[in-house]
């Protein structure tokens, strides 16, 4: 485990004030970052239903397929006892579910009713299994949880911070790697051999996690939209790439996005690299303990709006712990209307990605908020890095 | 995209067969993987709600997050008229959802009633999803289309299984690569570094793309369970590490596992790996068009129990086109109680793992079902990999 039995049990303590808070009896955590956030459990099983149960008090439960106790055993600080293995005859079945044998389960240990509650948005989490559940806990008030435990994540401790700092050393070296492989008829596809070699191999020091997302790279036309992934099409002079890539530390991300053009860029690219550093620098010098989300949001915005230009999506959100899909913690994003105020502790991926009819440009930082307010994790150029 | 437009309408016309004989007007496929089957669609971008709405005539719609259009319209057959974008304020909101958005779009093209199937066991698909689409279509009959899609692509097209076969090529380099780097002292995360790079580079005539699930590689007593990823302390002498990996092409997969035991094995792991081995004959002879899927499962149980061994979960599942987390295609396992009939271009991972109170062993083979049986998509020596 990557935390000490203070920080996990100062970790429930804070989930069960909210739970206080809530009115919740017990909580059923079904969102990966989550279950490793209380509990420590890390494994690829998040493919068949598992979670962790919170009763107000008493340990937490850990619920999985029956193959994978074994791994919760491994990963977790809690007791044997304590992890439920669901039998390998409801995996995948249409006439029975997993959470209808987790309803058994749970009434047996008078956990079965009162006000009982489900993260109605995570991932992992299905309508079949909801309705299983629902039907299973006649005696239950099912409520949605919302993001609870996701803001409890949200102020991060010394250590935490300790592996994001480690992500970062990884992401240098990574983007540096991927500036370097980026070149004129080299393969998408080598060039990402590199970056994702680079992002697992990490430092003397510190080996890498698998990050939540894989690199996104989209080159030339691609570049007009987010979220594109890699072809073995090779780079072209002439063109720009998008690498928005990130390192991780034991699930602790660190992401950070740069564009490289292959030759003489086009006056509108360097222009906008140029206005998009400004607005970063404004919206980095806005952060401060007590300062909002929407006012980081309002000074990039500020500065853009001056050269013409303008961006309707966020321009950033909580980042930390995190398990595919997301590296993104789902709480705050700066934006207009997210009047979350900002504590030292919290940290955020500054994402700047500006998406026009045929070309585009991203840059961004990951910070924490310190008192003296936005401390960058890494220290790489920001300019658009031209390759001639 | 990498198929045919008459292959896409094939696809649709069969998906609608089925949505005809379920009673279904309208289908909302939320699956990545079904939504890149229906329409080519490829990014990052399931983290945030998307889908392919399928009425019973005209041409579908993909709805996404605004900024995701552009993506869609580089990487599907869809015209433009039919990609829809909700708008960024939709994004990740406490009083507002994707799907309120979707179902006003959906009322305006008069497809908000009639029988809406929806998935209801899909992965990013959520509860609270559902309940905003519920809601929001009172003029709806919501039913569950159970995996539709995923039953429409359990029968490969030559297309489809000459993805897979470039698949099985790549992996055949990644397994080798996993090999050569497991040795005593390296870090786990170097190794992984080597097998990640792998899988990207692919071959010098088909780039790799990035498997649905992470590399496994359980070591030590970590073999006693599956799903563990990898740390950064090193390899041990005297010690097993199961490797179960993939290669995947286009979002076509072939996984493959191997164990490796580093110095001279125990008599009990190479009397298993020599089981297990017969036990894999034994089942692949199983395979013929007209077999069912625990009439292979059966053929290993038979061998298995000779030696007194049991195991208790399926032995494969169907396999191919996938997305994170997953690159089972949730249709048929090979297990006792499955009774569906094996058809010529049917694709399956059988997986044999055994983990016991501190050690597993695990082999694997990707194959299809030809009119002559089952045939491997790789060749890679089947024994414990034994480096002394």
């Amino acid at each position: 485990m990557s935390f000490d039995s203070a920080e996990y049990e100062a970790r429930l303590a804070r989930t069960r004030d909210r739970m206080r808070a809530q009115g919740i009896d017990t909580l059923i955590v079904t969102d990966p970052a989550n279950m490793h956030y209380l509990t420590g459990y890390d494994g690829w099983s998040f493919y068949t239903p598992q979670g962790v149960v919170v009763p107000h008090e008493g340990e937490p439960l850990l619920f999985t397929r029956e193959m994978d106790t074994g791994g919760a055993r491994l990963t977790t600080w809690l007791e044997d006892r304590q992890i439920l293995g669901f039998p390998e005859g409801y995996v995948q079945q249409r006439d029975r579910h997993p959470l209808e044998w987790l309803a058994a389960a749970l009434a047996g240990r008078d956990l079965g009713d009162g006000v009982v509650a489900l993260e109605m948005d995570s991932y992992f989490f299905s309508p079949r299994a909801y309705e299983a559940l629902r039907r299973s806990l006649p005696g239950a008030r099912l409520v949605d949880a919302e993001e609870l435990v996701n803001w409890v994540r949200s102020v991060k401790s010394p250590a935490e911070l300790e592996l994001m700092s480690r992500a970062a050393g990884i992401m240098e070296r990574v983007m540096r790697v991927a500036v370097d492989a980026v070149e004129p008829g080299v393969r998408q596809c080598d060039a990402v051999a590199e970056i994702v070699a680079a992002q697992v191999r990490g430092t003397e020091d510190q080996g890498g996690d698998y990050p939540a997302i894989v690199p996104m790279l989209p080159t030339g036309i691609g570049t007009s939209t987010p979220h594109l992934t890699w072809s073995d099409e090779p780079f072209r002079q002439g063109e720009a790439t998008i690498l928005e890539l990130a390192a991780c530390c034991r699930r602790y991300h660190c992401p950070l996005a740069r564009t490289v053009y292959l030759g003489h860029p086009p006056r509108k690219l360097l222009d906008t690299a140029r206005v998009v550093e400004e607005g970063l620098e404004a919206a980095l010098g806005a952060v401060s303990p007590g300062a909002t989300c929407e006012g980081v949001e309002a000074a990039w915005r500020q500065v853009i709006a001056r050269h013409n230009l303008e961006k309707k999506s966020r321009i950033g959100y909580s980042v930390g712990l995190g398990y595919p899909p997301d590296w993104g913690e789902h709480t705050m994003s700066l934006r207009a209307g997210d009047r979350t105020v900002l504590e030292q502790g919290m940290t955020f991926h500054m994402i700047l990605g500006l998406w026009m009819d045929d070309w585009g440009y991203e840059l961004s930082e990951t910070f924490r908020v310190t008192s003296g307010g936005a401390e960058c994790l890494c220290a790489f150029p920001r300019e658009l890095l031209v390759k001639r």
